[in-house]
């Protein structure tokens, strides 16, 4: 057994000044792996270094990728970058104490989608605290019962409750639905919107324009050089985090740590580095191992899927930089320990090894003094043990894991996970050669959708009193049967108007419109 | 495209009384398919009639397996099973009618792990309202900060908060430190816990012995012959649900509904078995694809992480029932359309092609009337539009899909799905000849943690005001140097009486208690 402890602390990553480690002593990789890799490693740290310095490191969307300059400002590649950059802490630091000032507001709706919600969520969850000075709830769909819900627990503080708009574009179809729908909302209750309502939106974008126009509280910038995934520490999350009363400042600085350090050019000490080899050592550099996320902390239960999010968007490519077909990816899930124990560590540990495990270790359990719940044991005793329990019974059973440990869930650890797994999955990025930082995929399906809303206005206008079958329809449109259909079932379940009848087969279902009173 | 269209109506499963379908059209198997699969389908409807006529369907752990007769008593295999069913339906009405009569509570937290939190968190979020009659809260792990902010919540309200304990062993150590947590909170708070406490575990289990003996307010059973994972619609799912006020007859209903409809011979009208001949089909019966399971509504966002556990536990093992070593699994994933459209789609689309996705389309939109957000377009129509055209473009660059269509989120249609599941999962298990019914592989991290704990109270024991490293402990205790290490560390993050000291390699680093003063 004491080969593990040599393996251990040979190929621990560590560091004193943020108490984080990294631990890839139970990944199964040999002796020869790091040496083997070398020359790639490097060749990730120098891309790394020039997309730092502000290239192009985004080809297909020809933009600069400069996510690590909003901790840094300092690092930017012009002055102008740098002083928008600390404009923009500037500014929403003032907003935000200028809004708890006021003692006007009790909550935030912040309304977006995808990386204009899931690093907030994340954020806001992770250090949220009941002594919180705003309360910060989503739309984060385009989901009309959803929204009904969330308004349903606003519906008498809308005087005192924020709107957080938050769309880089500006014509994300969700948000700007949500936004929409909260609009009518305030109106119907007689609160003025644009009072309370804030943007934070591309220079000149639709949202933008829109915000500009009706007068809104506030705007804040959003830049063509940050992806949605990895705006977090953008005014994406500067906004509503700080109006939540969060220590930005503080996740800035850790995240900022962290970016130091995982600068070394050393491999083995550089902990994204060896986080991104461990990932192309488990899926043989083509995602054939997914990584399941185990933080045994309830603070951290929307890690997993940030991370979900930022490694598959990234990573999910069709083509190499090269233009050559390649279909990577890295499938991430995961929710809590020991929770997920109860759920599914018994296919981890028993059924199919199509994964690693990323285990995420909080050493400190709680504030204050804890009970004993058997003679000399806490929960937080029980929460460890569950954690290295499992990592030993999955590596007994031959499954791989990674262990990060962490001193607490404090911002600045938060952060500095943030940024550690940001350059991994860039790191890794360069290893298995995509570009990280486009997502040309998800056009396909706004595609698809668009014309799918159009077809619905099309077989809306030809529905009549007489009954017809999709068929039917579908000739007179000249379109699908079957997306005719679907629209048809669609509008008979949410318009009242529109009747159906079932046939033995959907093709002899009929619809029809209620005849004119 | 026709081709498609005919597809779509030959493999249709669907039923008019629940509206709910089952489309396999953008799966990709052949004619052969499922003529091919026809002695196992019928091997595995035959072994599901003999489980729910009562026998031995657990072989490992030699118990029945029952869930199906909670929702019709009257198939239950003797009329003493059948007067505990319909006695414990009666009771958990009864309770729930006092203790909302009552007037006295608001809230109340429930306290249970896996099978005895999800299923109960799935349902609360799904058919929740602000009207509900108690709002729900959860401890659903040992994290002693997590039940911290949970606590942080109520404490103003312990007075009118019941506490629902769920252990159907009355041993697990999660709800066991929940349980004792929140006692110490009411004492503290000076609130009598006996007299808010409800106990939902095993006849003379420890948990039962310990409410009885200190006269908390009721006790429900639950039974060996129904597993967590499956316990939703027993006293796990009543207790809490209709304290919350949902319809929880309503649910029954849907669920034997569904068991009715999924007990049909007939392949490819039975839902139930033409999911399970499907998760076959894209895994090879070796779970090859990970199913990637999207709700397009908000309300049935845990439906998903409910699936992973039904599913990944039951299927995850190591052994066939020949005893011979097959390492199945099949791993679910997933948490809402056209939210995740935003976070992975972009993978599923152009990235590595291993999985299978399930679309879960619901067809009404909201209650009452909605704004249009564009000409002729609802948010409800783009929620439709993103599903379909997700399904289009996935299908487009060659990914398989099933989509299960319901026209809204009532009890009756989360019943049905509930049970549509369960079915599902109890036939894959017989085509794949696995016990879907046991979880032998948590035992592993249970005993590994179990040592682990033990570990700690003699590394404690160990500690002096003299500094040691981890080596010299492990020595002394001829235990391993890394758990003691690990134990130390964590010992150090815990507990102020403890120091350590970092030094070059984990083996250096020393721990020593402060001195007596």
């Amino acid at each position: 057994m004491n080969s593990l402890w040599d393996r251990y602390q040979k190929y621990l990553v560590r560091d004193s000044q943020l108490g984080l480690s990294v631990d890839i002593s139970r990944m199964s990789f040999g002796d020869d792996f790091f040496p083997t890799m070398e020359p790639r490693a490097q060749a990730a740290l120098a891309a790394m270094k020039t997309l730092e310095a502000g290239a192009i490191a985004n080809p297909d969307e020809q933009r600069m990728v400069g996510h690590y300059w909003l901790r840094s400002p300092a690092l930017a590649p012009t002055p102008e970058l740098r002083t928008e950059i600390e404009d923009c802490l500037a500014l929403t630091g003032e907003f935000a104490q200028r809004v708890q000032d006021s003692g006007r507001f009790t909550d935030a709706l912040v309304i977006g989608i995808g990386g204009s919600a899931l690093g907030p969520q994340f954020l806001s969850d992770a250090l949220g605290t009941e002594d919180d000075r705003l309360r910060l709830h989503f739309f984060d769909n385009t989901d009309p019962d959803g929204m009904d819900r969330v308004l349903a627990t606003l519906q008498h503080r809308f005087e005192h409750t924020l709107v957080v708009v938050i769309s880089k574009s500006g014509g994300t179809p969700e948000t700007r639905n949500g936004m929409l729908e909260a609009e009518a909302a305030y109106a119907r209750a007689g609160i003025d919107f644009a009072a309370r309502a804030v943007a934070v939106t591309g220079v000149a974008s639709q949202l933008d324009r829109y915000a500009e126009a009706k007068g809104w509280l506030a705007r804040f910038p959003m830049w063509d050089w940050v992806g949605g995934r990895t705006s977090i520490l953008s005014a994406v999350g500067l906004v509503p985090l700080r109006l939540q009363g969060l220590d930005m400042d503080a996740v800035l600085a850790g995240a900022a740590t962290m970016d130091a350090w995982t600068r070394t050019t050393e491999t083995l000490r550089n902990p994204a580095m060896v986080l991104a080899l461990m990932w192309y050592c488990a899926g043989e550099g083509r995602g054939a191992k997914d990584m399941v996320v185990l933080p045994y902390k309830d603070r951290l239960v929307l890690f997993s899927k940030y991370l979900q999010q930022l490694v598959m968007e990234s990573i999910g490519k069709e083509l190499d930089l090269e233009g050559k077909k390649v279909n990577q990816g890295l499938a991430v899930y995961g929710n809590k320990g020991s929770t997920d124990q109860h759920a599914y560590v018994q296919q981890l540990r028993d059924g199919v090894n199509n994964f690693f495990a990323t285990f995420i270790e909080v050493r400190k359990g709680r504030a204050g003094d804890s009970l004993e719940v058997e003679p000399g044991a806490t929960c937080a005793d029980f929460l460890q043990g569950f954690l290295r329990g499992t990592r030993t019974a999955l590596h007994e059973s031959g499954r791989s894991s990674v262990t990060v440990s962490v001193p607490e869930v404090s911002p600045a650890i938060v952060g500095a996970l943030v940024a550690l797994y940001e350059r991994a999955v860039g790191f890794y990025a360069s290893l298995v050669n995509v570009n990280a930082y486009h997502q040309p995929g998800v056009e396909a399906g706004k595609k698809a959708a668009a014309a799918i809303l159009k077809l619905q206005a099309s077989v809306r206008g030809a529905l009549a009193t007489t009954p017809q079958t999709a068929p039917q329809i579908a000739a007179t449109l000249s379109a699908e049967p079957e997306a005719v259909y679907h629209a048809l079932v669609h509008l008979a379940a949410n318009d009242a108007r529109v009747q159906a009848t079932t046939g033995t087969t959907p093709g002899e279902d009929t619809f029809a419109t209620l005849a004119a009173t």
